[in-house]
C-alpha cells in the first residue's frame, strides 16, 4: 500500500496528532453540484449511477474538484445488500428509497442468505478498485454500509423513515424471527466491507440510520449488538496500516458511552449533540465525527464561519475530530456555502492542533 | 371547584405520595377505537370534530367509559393556535396537518397578532367547559398547546416531519423575523392556556413535537426560552389548588436538566430515553411522564405486561411518574392491548408505592 499523500483524516479518527481538523460531508458527492446532476442524468438514474463503476468513480471525484476535502466516499447505497439479496431496490421519484419484495412472510425470512459480495456486489467492489485508482494516493477513499438493523427496517417495512412499527412488532413478538434478519445482514455487513476493504477502502463506515428509534434497551439488543459483531470481524489492518471504523447511530446521542463500547474507533455525531459534552463524555475513547446541522448551509458564509467556530471550540484542543455535517448535505445546499465551510474549517482549526 | 373523586394523576405530576402509579395515553381518544372512528365520520372531519364542542366532549369520553384511566385529555388540536391566526388549517387524505397559507413572506410575519382565545377558540374553552361538567369530577382533564417553536414549524414549513430547512434558514438568518414568530405565538400560548384553566382544565401539557430537530443551543434559543416563558406566565393556583404543568419534548431526551429548569413540574419522556437514567437525572427536581414505545401495543398482553414491568421497575419506588407511551397510541391498536396495559400499571405498580 503506498503512502497516501493526505493521511490527516486517518490519523484524526484513530485520535493521532494532525496539524489541522480533517473535514469531508456526508452525500458530498450528491444533488447540490450540477455536474453530479449531469451525470446521473446521462447514467439514467441514481442507482444505475451506483452499479456502473465509472461513473461512481466520476462522481465520487466530482466534490473533490472542488473543494479541499480530506477524504473521499465510495459513492453507493445503503441497501445494495438487500438489493443483492433479492428484494428489489427501487426509487420513486420524489421519495426514498423503496424494496419491490419487502419481507412479509415468516418463508421469505427463513430463505435469506448471506451474499458474497465480490459475486453479488463486484459492481461496488470494482468501483473502489477503480475509485483508489484514479485517486492515486492523494486522499483515502472511506467505504461504507448501512447497519444490520437500519437495512433490516428497509427489509421489513420496505421503506425508511416511517414509525417501524411492523419491525418492532416483529422483533418483540418474534425476535427468533428478527435476529434470523440481523444476522444473515450482519454476515453481509462484514463479508461486504472486508471485500471493500480488500479492493482498497482506507477506512469504512457503519450507517446506522435508524438505530435512534428504537428504545434504550431495544437497541442494545438489536442494534448495537450486531455492531459490535461486525467491529470485531473487520479486517484491522492491511499491510501494516491500521483501517478505522466509524459508527454512525443517528438519534443514538444518548447512547454514546455503549456505542463507545462496540469496537468502532470514532463515533458520527448528528447534530443534536452538543460536541463538548460528547467529547467529555466519550473523547478518551473514541475520535468524534460531526456535527454541523446540514440548514446550516443554507444560510450563508458567515453564519457558517460563525458555526464552525463554535464547533471546533466545543471540541476544543487535541486530535480526534473529524469535522462534518450531522447528516447528508441538503440537495438545495448552494455549492459556494460547502466552500466557505470547507476553508473555515482548515482556517479556523490550526489553533486547536499546536 | 369541587374535590376530584380520582386526583392521583395531579398527586403524581406534583411528586406527592399516592397509592399506586396513574396512566393516561396520548391520543387516547383517536383511530383505534372503533366509536371514535363513528363520531368522527358523522362530525365529517376531524377539524369538525374538534370544532364542536358537544362531539369533541364525547370522543373526550369514549376511553373512559373503556378503561380506567387516571385523566381525561381536551381533544382538540395542537394547531388551533395558528389556524385562529388566518392560516387556514386542513388535513389532506393520509396526511399530517397542513396550512393553506404558511408564512413565506416578511410582511405576513409583521402583520401576525396573538389570539384571544375567549373569541377566537371559543370552541375550545367550550369544549372544556362541557367535558368538565360531564366529567362531574370523577377525573382531572389536561388542557394543552403545542409548543411556541413547533407551531412556528408548522406555520413556516406549512406542514410538520420535514428537515425544517426553511424554519431553520429563518432562524439562523433572520433571527429578528423567527421571534417574532415566537414572541406572537408564545403570547397566544399563555393566553390559551390560562383560558383552558379559567375554564376548568386540572393540569396543562405543552407538546413541543419538533424541538428534537434543534441542535442544543439552537433549541435553548429557540424553543426552551419560550417554555420557560410560558411556564412563569401560566396561572399556578385555582381556589388554592395547582395547577401542574407537563413539558414534553420529543426527541429532547439529552436535555432534561435543561428542560427540568423551565418551571415544569413534569417532563414528558419519549420511549428513546431510559426511565432509569431520566430519574437519576432530574427526577428530584419534576415528574416524569411516559415512556412505552407505542409499538409495544402492537403485540399482545404478555410482551405489554413485561414492559410495563420494566418501566416501572426502571423507575422505581417513590411518586412522580404517571405511566404513558413516548408517543402517540397507534390507530393500529387493538382496544384490548390498551385494556391491558391500563390494567398492567395499575396491578404491578402499587408495589412501588408502600
Amino acid at each position: 500500500m503506498a503512502q497516501l499523500q493526505n493521511d490527516v483524516f486517518l490519523r484524526a479518527l484513530l485520535r493521532q496528532p494532525t496539524p489541522y481538523t480533517p473535514i469531508w460531508i456526508m452525500r458530498q458527492a450528491g444533488r447540490y453540484l450540477p455536474e453530479y446532476n449531469k451525470t446521473r442524468s446521462q447514467a439514467g438514474s441514481f442507482l444505475s449511477l451506483c452499479k456502473n463503476p465509472d461513473l461512481a468513480t466520476e462522481v465520487t471525484l466530482q466534490p473533490l474538484a472542488r473543494f479541499n476535502l480530506d477524504a473521499a466516499i465510495l459513492f453507493s447505497d445503503i441497501l445494495t445488500i438487500p438489493d443483492a439479496m433479492g428484494l428489489g431496490l427501487y426509487f420513486a421519484d420524489g421519495e426514498g428509497p423503496k424494496f419491490e419484495r419487502p419481507l412479509r412472510e415468516e418463508k421469505q425470512i427463513q430463505l435469506l442468505s448471506a451474499i458474497e459480495p465480490e459475486d453479488q456486489l463486484k459492481y461496488v467492489t470494482d468501483a473502489v478498485r477503480s475509485i483508489k485508482s484514479a485517486l492515486a494516493d492523494r486522499l483515502p477513499l472511506i467505504g461504507f454500509s448501512g447497519s444490520p438493523f437500519t437495512l433490516a427496517c428497509y427489509m421489513i417495512e420496505g421503506k425508511g423513515g416511517t414509525d417501524f412499527h411492523r419491525v418492532k412488532k416483529m422483533a418483540y413478538e418474534r425476535p427468533d424471527l428478527f435476529n434470523k434478519i440481523l444476522q444473515v445482514t450482519s454476515a453481509s455487513v462484514i463479508a461486504y466491507l472486508n471485500a471493500q476493504i480488500s479492493a482498497g477502502a482506507d477506512a469504512v463506515m457503519i450507517f446506522d440510520t435508524w438505530g435512534g428509534s428504537l428504545t434504550s434497551k431495544a437497541f442494545k439488543q438489536f442494534s448495537q449488538n450486531n455492531l459490535t459483531q461486525i467491529c470485531s470481524s473487520l479486517t484491522r489492518e492491511v499491510d501494516g496500516t491500521v483501517i478505522p471504523r466509524v459508527v454512525f447511530t443517528k438519534g443514538g446521542g444518548q447512547w454514546l458511552e455503549s456505542l463507545a463500547e462496540t469496537g468502532a474507533d470514532a463515533l458520527g455525531l448528528d447534530w443534536s449533540t452538543d460536541i463538548a459534552t460528547a467529547r467529555s463524555r466519550v473523547g478518551d475513547r473514541v475520535g468524534l465525527q460531526g456535527n454541523m446541522d446540514p440548514a446550516i448551509l443554507l444560510t450563508n458564509p458567515d453564519v457558517i464561519q460563525k458555526e464552525v467556530g463554535e464547533i471546533l471550540m466545543g471540541f476544543g484542543e487535541g486530535s480526534g475530530h473529524v469535522f462534518n455535517l450531522g447528516h447528508g448535505v441538503s440537495q438545495f445546499t448552494p455549492p459556494e456555502n460547502v466552500l466557505a465551510l470547507v476553508e473555515a474549517v482548515h482556517d479556523q482549526s490550526p489553533r486547536y492542533h499546536r
